[in-house]
Parts: structure tokens; sequence; C-alpha cells
């Protein structure tokens, strides 16, 4: 079991922020990462389509005979965690409890979050945050362009900028003391959401927390894996074009000869 | 078969715009729309992955008893009319042919195309256009970015002018005559499109010959419907809630008790 693969799921490239924040602190596992290309984004459809689409994609990750399972998007984890624990013994981690423990650090008083229109419809940032620490106030706001964007590769320029005044205009007047980026696309645009909050703001990427708790997960069961054994497998359910350019600048990393296209359906 | 009625489909509200000039045009007819609001959009994807969605489509349509299907879908025009066309003897419509037949009209030299990626990359509309007349210049441009901003709203005011001036500067320096609105979708944001291009140019919207074609099918088969005997139907593959504000207001007419959630897989 140690030298089965950590399993890892996306709509599409945005769970790439997470892949890299696991490779920093577990570079000796190997990943076997699932991106629902052909169906992406899931941040505008329904609970009850997110969570058929999160199922599917779990039931091949288990037949890849992974150890865990990292719910690399924030609107799965938000709508599909139960579902998916349902299903299987193994492990499974989501984007969202990790983030929650972060955001709760410090002297901390008024929150905010940004994530897809499913994932702040939801309430389970607001919820959690809440259960935490009753005391703190939570904002919310949905940025449902910033997928689409980032995907088409505007991450920097005018009209990034435009659209983060416009979703962030209202969380400024707030006077937040942390952002939780709650979509893993996010962290690719850090720095103009970061600009735009001002210093003042503490941003936090899920992924850091997350990564730090599968290894203590790992721990616990016993499950690191002896060394670095096998390369990593990226598997797409459209064509790899438009996903190469950006996953291997993201990653820093050759993966061209590592992505095979599948079927889910 | 005269009182059967007409299938559109498209992935998602865009082919609303179809539906609208039909409806000028058949006031008659009855019409089954199916959105694939689940996997919306296809502009983005490869080829076989808009055949597969665009057969499930068409498969269910057939179930519906159509007399014929209108693609209205620009995407799934360019890759998938001839996989439909082998699956059923009813006819098939789709977009890209009537706005060629529009575009050459008059003393055309240059002729520009705003589409999807996909659209663009197929090379259907420049084929075509070219084939009708060697001498004219074609000039094609995708957009990605129009569709998720025509659906989240986004579709007056700064953001969308700024994508606008960003994808249409180099058609603006071709002095083209007139530009095909190649996606379903664009129609909606007509006057951002022609604002930016300025008076000269004769924007083409695609659904108003296609309705023209749609109607002279009829006629020669004798399929007019003799009387409106039902009302249309509204399928769609996610939950309904964005769709029904921004679908009602384009077509001005209540339709939410016509619309029906249904799973294609």
């Amino acid at each position: 079991m140690n030298n089965s693969p950590i399993g890892v799921f996306d709509s599409g490239l945005g769970g790439l922020t997470v892949v890299k924040e696991i490779k920093k602190v577990l570079p000796d596992e190997k990943i076997i990462y699932l991106g629902d290309t052909a169906r992406v984004p899931y941040g505008t459809r329904s609970s009850s389509t997110v969570i058929k689409f999160s199922l599917e994609n779990t039931k091949f990750l288990v037949t890849k005979k992974v150890k865990c399972i990292v719910i690399a998007c924030n609107t799965s984890s938000a709508w599909a965690t139960d579902a998916i624990k349902n299903t299987t013994d193994i492990p499974i981690l989501n984007v969202i409890d990790p983030a929650v423990d972060s955001a709760i650090e410090g002297n901390i008083r008024k929150i905010g979050i940004i994530a897809t229109a499913g994932t702040v419809r939801s309430g389970v940032y607001q919820k959690k945050l809440k259960a935490k620490n009753s005391n703190i106030d939570v904002y919310a706001k949905a940025c449902p362009l910033f997928v689409p964007l980032i995907e088409e590769g505007e991450t920097k320029g005018k009209i990034i900028e435009l659209v983060a005044k416009k979703y962030l205009s209202e969380l400024k007047s707030k006077d937040i003391d942390a952002l939780i980026l709650g979509c893993t696309h996010y962290p690719i645009i850090d720095k103009v959401i970061g600009d735009e909050m001002g210093r003042n703001v503490r941003l936090i990427n899920p992924a850091v927390g997350l990564a730090q708790e599968l290894s203590k997960i790992l721990d616990k069961s016993d499950l690191y894996a002896e060394k670095r054994f096998d390369d990593d497998e990226y598997y797409l359910t459209d064509d790899p074009t438009g996903f190469i350019n950006v996953a291997e600048a993201y990653l820093e990393e050759d993966i061209d000869n590592l992505i095979t296209k599948i079927s889910l359906t």
C-alpha cells in the first residue's frame, strides 16, 4: 500500500496548484491526477451534477488503486465530500477543512472568502468557520469569471484587474484580516488579488494546509512511500492541448509524456 | 408528421438566439429545445468530445419524434454535422451554411468571422466561404471569453467593451465589409460588437438565414404545422436556475413551466 499513488482530481487545471504544494511537502509520492477537462467548469453547475461528476472521478481513481484521494476542487469539496466518503474506505481529503484551520489561526476577526458560485451557495466555508469561532465575521463573494479568465491565460493586465476590482470592492470595504482563495484556480492570480486587496490582508491558499494535512495522514497510517518509484500520471477527459502549456509553466516540469486522454462515461 | 415538433439543441443558452428567429418566421411550429447546460461550453473542447456530446443530444431529440433537427451551436455545426446526418434520416440544419450564404450576398470583398476556438480551428467557415467565392478574403478570430461573459450576464459595460476591443482590434485593421457572429451567443452582445467595429461593417446573425432556410425545407417537404397545437418544451441537463432569467428576458416570454431537467448519460 505504501507504494500506491495519491489520487487527486479537479474539474480542470486548478488542481495543479494543489499538486504543486503536495510535491513540495511529499516529493517521493507518486501522484495520479485526473482533470475532468471535458466538463470543466464545475463552479457554475448544480449540486447534483457536481456530485455525479465527482463520484465518476472517484470511481476512476479507485480503479487506479490509490491509497487516498484529494478532492482538489472547492466546489466538489463543498458538495460531494460526504457522497464520496460513502463509496470508499480509503482516506478522502478535501481542500476546505485545512483552509478553515489556516484561516482561524492568529488574532482574526473578519474573514473573506472568494470562490465559485457553487461553493459560495453551499455555505460550507461560512458554516465551518463559524463552528470553529462564532465571534468572527465571514463575508463570501462568488467570482465566476476568474476560472474562464485563468483557463484562457488572462492572468495579468487590465481585464483581469478590472474583473478583480469589480468582485473585490465589497470585501475591501469590510476591512477583512484574511482572504481565503476558495477555488484552486485562484492562487494562479494571487498577485492580482493581493494588489487589489492591499498588504494588510493575508491571502490563504488552501493547498498549503492541505499538503501538511496529507503528510500527517500518511504518517499516522504509516503510508509514506519508501522512495520515488515511478513517474506521476495525468489523466484528462478531453484533449490535452491547452492543458499542457499552462500545466508545464505552473509546475515548472515536463509532463507531456505523462498525460493520457480517457472517457468517464 | 406535420404536427411533430422541431428539435433544436445547443450547449447552453446561446441557441435561444436561434429559437427567437425561428419563432418570428414560424410562429405555429412547436419547438423542443435541448440545452446541454451540464457540459457547456463546447467551444473550448476537442472535436471528438464535441461530436460525442452532439450525438447524445441528437439521440435525445430523436426520441422526442422531431421532424427535423437544428444544430443551434456553431461548434457542433462545425465538427458534428456529418456525424449527426449519419445517424438519422430526418433533415438536419446547421447554422453555418445559411450564414455563409448571407455573408456572400452583395459586393463583398473582405469578411471577418468571430467564433469559439473550436469553430475557428475547424476552418469550416473559411473553407465554405472560399468555395462560394474564391476572390474574397476571410479573417477569423477566436473570442473564447465572450461565452462565459454572456452566461454571467456581463453583456454591457467596461469589462465586455475591453474584451471586445482586445479581440476585435486585428479585424478592425483589416477593413472588413461584413462580420459573421459565428457563435449563437454573440447576437446577445451585438451592440457592443457593432459599436467597436463601426457602422460600415455589416453584422451577420446566422440565425436569421437559418430560420428562412428552415421555412423553405418545411415548405418543400410539406411539413408545415397546421396550427400551433401545443406549448414548446425546454430540456436542460443541469438545473434551470440561471437559465430561466436570461432565457425569459431574451425571448420575452414565460417559459419556467416548460422546462424539464434531464440526464443524457
